[in-house]
Formats: structure tokens, C-alpha cells, sequence
């Protein structure tokens, strides 16, 4: 009983967090209209909080939210889940480490995908944040476990938090449902300035030695020591 | 009387549906100053809600939209219609399935329109939306039938909700006002990622079975069931 | 005694309205910091109202417009005028048509300036409202009538209320200073289309018949009739 | 003890500052997430403000502002310096007449950084600001006093208050804090001008006399005489 009190209530934050989450998709442009989500995983559960499909940004809440399995089928909530919950699930069940995963169809980011060229390692803030290039996924249709096993593969023999699915968008991942709408926020950051570089000449790539110098520190120094990354995020502001 | 009562709370609430509707043009910069309009059928009726001419988005209220006939005589209202009503009628006296359209000058749309070239369908979400590539309309000046022709011509054997009128600007109907709006936020998204996309190389079209795939599950698949489109906007909040 | 007291009120309505047509500027991002500036001529005076020179656009006031001369001497106000004032008053002198000018470094505008190139009328929008192709000024130093002179030759034999001036930016003009406000947002939003489009080819340009038809109508037909456009803008909302 | 509380006082006063400046990267888009950071020295004193590594911008407030010495220790706040204090410090102790750095990886300037590539001077808000070409300065690793030694040796010889720091992004120093932000503001506005510019042929260069005539102008003569541009940011309101 204490124990499901406890989840109750592990859920009822992480809907909070994962409502809350999204206004960072629209402040910094990443999604219109109903496109894009997030997700998190219910910590020490087969259980995911995910936003419900084609919901307005604007108007929904914590309620809406909905928690469904591993396998995407809905456990609490009166909305439909995001039409991309086979894909998270999927992450979920193959990548333990893994609390938190975001879609968009961010538009650098996209025309990236759209072309199946991966972002090259020209700059310090890819290296401190993906740790060298940002991979390309996949085409797959929606619908069932491809999608997820794209992103899976891709991620899987990378430092990089984020993949750029071919013709559709990227995917990021993180410890933390916080982390991996920071990786959305700078994968197209960075797809831009990259993007834009390039149209007037190629911008030469880091050396791989200053690729993993840059990526360390950032991953172990930069920020607040004592301040968890997991912390909700209402307690960051 | 209560049929005479029932058109006027209809009209009524229209009103503020497509006031309301315009914040979407202005939020996602799809307009600039007074240019661009939405407008909605009147459901059962050879009526059409529509624009002001050179209303300003920040100032206009409900009762600025005026009534037209079908052919874009003025019903009701104290202001001019729009200059574009008459493609509006024209739309809506051709193609009874549609309930909304909208018309603006969106940058990279425009851009596509400009050069007279379709956009191609190189991304899942094109293929979600719009069905295929998004077809060119012809060039046609303002006063008389002509834009309305072109469109009905250029949608008639497309699945495509948007039309980009050479030289022009792009056209989107729905089956209500909001889906016209819907598209005409989309049409802008898809037209600047594959314009950026394309400045550094060619992405690869996607296939003809896997964009009727996609555009079949997007169209019935998506969103809430039980959730009508054609809610009122407010309902949506 | 009356005279001046209707003096001094056309004065303070201008102050008003000069300070408040300020907004758009940065509503459209068409100026940064204290960049661009918009005056208004006083009506049947050798008068003009302006901005001060170095103001921050979040926090200046009706009361730091300045009323200057039409040789750029400060006549009314405590603060320096613009340091763009000598080629407003300069436009005063020599196009006695015009009420209002405006000046920016919007980006897209100030990119064609640059290059010395004019934005080739291939929308009915620039056909709307610049009647033709936006010509280029020569390259003038500010500190005396240069930068005016070239305004007024460049702009002398077209119908476009809107000049790019060489490595510097746009400058425009209009009946009213609403109007000069509209003219530098429409040619923003011309320059960042047009360019955008040339990215990927050549836009073919409109007829001049077409081009002509277009203009008339848009100047004479947009918009509602018996309401002036050089109502106060305060009236507008 | 009446000097301690002078700079008790002035220590406070800078905070309030530093922490308000922020809000300039923010709203011109110069930085995401929590990247980015302003500095100022505390006049007459081996001592800095800064904002603290990995601080979120909407919720940031005064008192986080961190104290520290020239050489970067920490001298007083809870929380840990930016990670990029070194590179400030180096510069305040090589560059005396300087009292205001700023960091950012704002999109355009970063894009020529990236390639390396000094921005050409063919505007005249180039000349005013920059007073010629903006200097690229080498690659450096972060830990260290390479950024900072890069920073000083590229802008030593230079009129130019911005700096390119090779794939990585601009650093820019002023005589206050608020001159560095400004100069941070237009670096990103006029890379991506003739970023633009650049796309579609080659704006020509302006005249070195020019270049000068601008500049000295600009400096000397531009905004209000008697106000102190090191005026407390809240006396700009």
C-alpha cells in the first residue's frame, strides 16, 4: 500500500514534470501546432509517462498526461497516447540508463535528417554535449517497434544523446526526462549554426583528442556539483 | 423563426471561431501587418464568415468579420470583406466538402510559390499532411474568379490541403476553418525545412506506397477519438 | 494664441504617435538596441518630430520625442535628435507629399543594400505596395545632406515608397508615418522572401502590365473606405 | 570599514546588473538553455562578477551572481563561477581599460567562427560598432588561460570590441558590461546580415577613410551627451 502510494505519487510528479517539459518545445521553436513529445520513464517501474496525441501545447495539463507499459499500452489516463509511444517504449525496454526521451521535427535538425547526413563535430558545444558527430537513423514507418529499433541502433555505439531520423526527425535521449529535452533544444541549436557555417564554406572538424577533452568536462564539470540534473524541474526555478 | 435564430447563433459563434483563428497566423509569423485571412463556411448555408479588408490582427474583434454570400456579396457587417473573399467563395462553391480556407503570404511557402515549383514529399510529416508533393497553382490577378479557379484546379486531383499560387502565396482549405489553419501553420513548417534542406543537397523523395501509408494512418489514426475536428475552438482550450 | 495652441496639440499628438509607431519596429525584429528611427513631418509646418538619438526602444517615452526643423535644428525637447535626422529633414525639404520616414537595418533589406542590388518584383505583394522593383541609393556618409539627397534621386522616379540604401540599410516614406512604418515592414518581409526564393533559382518577374493593374487597385480598392490612413493610430486599435 | 561598505555597495550594485544584462541574450536569441554568460569588473578592484556555471535564465536572480578574483577563485556566493571565468579573468588582468565581458555561441557569429572566417567590414554599422573587419582568434581548449591569452592577442591590435574564437563562438568586451552586451547584440546582427549579403554574391568592401570617418563619428557623437554610458542599467528605463 505504501509502495503504491509511493508510485502514485512518483506519477503524479512526473506528469507535472513531463506537462511542464514541453513548454521548452515551443519557447525555443522546436515543434508546431500538436507535433512533438516527451516522455519519461516511472523510476523502478515498466511504466512511462508520455504526452496524449495531437494535444494543444497551449491547453493541456498535468491530467492529460498519460502513463502507459513498455510495450505502449495505455495503464492510467483518458486520452490516446502520442502516436510515437512504440518508439519511446522501445528506447525504454533496450536502453536501461535511459529516463527520458523526446521527439520533434525541429527544423535544422530535420533538414539534416531529411538528407541522411549526420551533423559533423565543428564546434565545442557538439563536442561538450554529443560528445562527436550526431548520427543518422533509419527510415522507418510508424507504427510498430521500427522506429524504436532505429534509434536504438543508432545511439548504441554513440556518445551522442541524439539521432536524426531519415525523412522524419530527431530523437534524444537522456538520464532524465530534463536531460533529453536539452539534448532536443541543442540538436537544432547546433544543426543551425552548423547548417548555416557550411553554406559558405566547410567548417574543418575538431581533432578527436579535443572532441573527448571537451565532451569530459562538460559531462563532469560544467554545472552545479550537489545540484542533481534529475531534480524537478519546478525546483529549478 | 428558431431556423432564423439557429443561423444567427451559428454565424454568432463563427465569428469568434474565425476572429479567434487568426492568432494562429500571427504566433507562427505567417503574416505581417493587416495581409492574410481565414474564413469558415456557414454550415447548411450559401453563407461564408470572413476577414475585414486591412483589418489589424492586434485590434479586430468579433463583430469586425463580416457575412458574404457565395459569391462575395456582402450580408452582414459594417466593414468591407477581405479583397480575397471572391477566391474564398469560389472555393467554397466548388468543393462542398470544405468548411474553412486561409490565405497568407508565409515566407518560405511563398519562396516555393515564387519560383513555381511544387515541394517535394521528402518527409514523413509532408507525407502525414499534405498526401504527396504540394502543388503549384497558376498565376492569376486579384478581382475576378481567377484565384478561385486556379486553386479548386490545382486541388482538385491532390490530396494536398495547400495549393502555392505563383508568384502569389499559398492557399489551405479544411473541412473546417481550424484544419485550414492547420495547414496553412504546416505548409509554412514543411516548405522552410525542405528549402534548408535542399541548400545543401538533394533529400531523397520517399516512397509512393510508404506516403500512402503514412497520410492514411496520420488521417485516421492520429489525434483523440470521439474528438471532432470541428469542435469549436474554445473547446479546444 | 489658437494657432499655436493647435500647434502645440499636433505636436503632442505626434509625439504620441511617432514614440508608439516605434513598436512595430521591434514586433517585426526589423532593429536591434537603439538602431532605426521613424519621424513624422508636423502638418503645414517647417516642422518634424523624431527620435532621439541613442534611445532604448523598452523604456523612451512620448515626452523624449524631439521636435526639430526641417534643416535638423532642435526646436522643441531635452534630449539630441536622431543622428538620422539631417536625411529625414533633407525628404521633408524636397518631397512635400510625404509625412512620414523611417529608417532601419533590418537584415534581410540591409542584405541587398549591401550587395547594391534592387528586389526584382516577383509577388504581387511588392506590386501591391512598391508598384515595381525596390530601387538602390548610392553609398553616403551621415553628417550632412548625402544620405538625403541620395534618398530623394533614388525614389524621385518610381512608385516604390522604399530605397536601399548602399552598405547602410532601407529608408522609407509615406503619406503618414503609419504608412513609412508599413512600407519598412513590407520591405523586410519582400527582401527575406525574394531572397530566399533566389536560394534555389530565379523567380520569374511579373509583367509590368500585371505589376501596374496590381498597384492601382491595391492603393486605390484595399482596405475600408471613409477611414483615413492617417487616422491617429490609437484610433486603429 | 567606509571603504568595505563602498564596495559592499558597488559588489551589489554589479550584481543587479550582471544579472539583468542576461536578459538582452535572451531576448535577442544569442544564447539556449543555460549557455552564455556576462561579467563585470568591480572598479578599482582585482575583483569580477559573474553569472554561475550552468544557471538557468528564467529564474536566475542577484544574489547568484558570483564574486571572484582575477585570477578566477571563487571570493564570495554559494554557487560555482562560470566555466568559462578564466577566459574573463585573463582579460580583465591584460586589459585594463576593460570593464564588461560577454560570452555567447549566438548562431551567426559562431557560423563564421566556425569556418574561421573574419566578418568583412561592408556596412556602415560594421564601421560605427566595429570600426573595420571583426577578427577570428585561434582555437583554445577550455581549463585554461588559452581562451583568455586568444581573446586579448586577436583583439590587441584591433578597434573591433568582438572576437570569433574558432569553432567555438564570440567573445566581446566593453568599457561597462553593458557596452560588451551591445557589442555581443550587434556582432550576431551583422554576421548574419552579411551572412545573407554573402549567399547571393559578394558586397563590396567600404573604404578604410571611411571605415575611420564612420567609427570616430559613431564613438564620439552618437546618443546623449552627459549621459554616462556606464550609467546602472535600471537609470536606462
Amino acid at each position: 500500500m505504501t509502495i503504491t502510494s509511493d508510485v502514485d505519487q512518483a506519477i503524479s510528479s512526473l506528469r507535472r514534470q513531463v506537462c511542464d517539459l514541453h513548454r521548452h518545445l515551443t519557447r525555443y521553436e522546436l515543434v508546431i501546432w500538436t507535433a512533438g513529445n516527451v516522455s519519461a520513464r516511472v523510476p523502478g517501474r515498466d511504466l512511462m509517462v508520455i504526452k496524449p496525441s495531437g494535444a494543444d501545447y497551449d491547453s493541456m495539463t498535468d491530467r492529460d498526461m498519460v502513463v502507459c507499459d513498455l510495450h505502449g499500452n495505455l495503464v492510467d489516463g483518458t486520452l490516446s497516447p502520442s502516436s510515437d509511444t512504440a518508439a519511446h517504449a522501445y528506447v525504454y525496454r533496450h536502453m536501461p540508463h535511459v529516463g527520458g526521451v523526446v521527439h520533434t521535427h525541429s527544423t535544422y535538425a530535420t533538414a539534416w535528417a531529411a538528407r541522411g547526413e549526420p551533423i559533423p563535430c565543428v564546434l565545442t558545444m557538439i563536442a561538450d554535449e554529443f560528445g562527436g558527430d550526431i548520427p543518422v537513423g533509419p527510415f522507418a514507418l510508424i507504427g510498430d517497434d521500427s522506429i524504436g529499433r532505429g534509434i536504438v541502433e543508432a545511439l548504441r555505439d554513440s556518445r551522442s544523446p541524439a539521432v536524426l531520423m531519415r525523412n522524419h526527425g530527431p530523437f534524444t535521449i537522456g538520464r532524465t526526462a530534463r536531460d533529453a529535452v536539452k539534448a532536443a533544444v541543442m540538436v537544432e541549436d547546433v544543426a543551425r549554426t552548423v547548417h548555416i557555417s557550411r553554406q559558405l564554406g566547410v567548417p574543418p572538424a575538431l581533432d578527436a583528442a579535443d572532441v573527448t577533452a571537451l565532451f569530459e568536462r562538460y559531462q563532469n564539470v560544467y554545472g552545479q556539483p550537489g545540484r542533481p540534473a534529475d531534480l524537478p524541474e519546478e525546483n529549478h526555478r
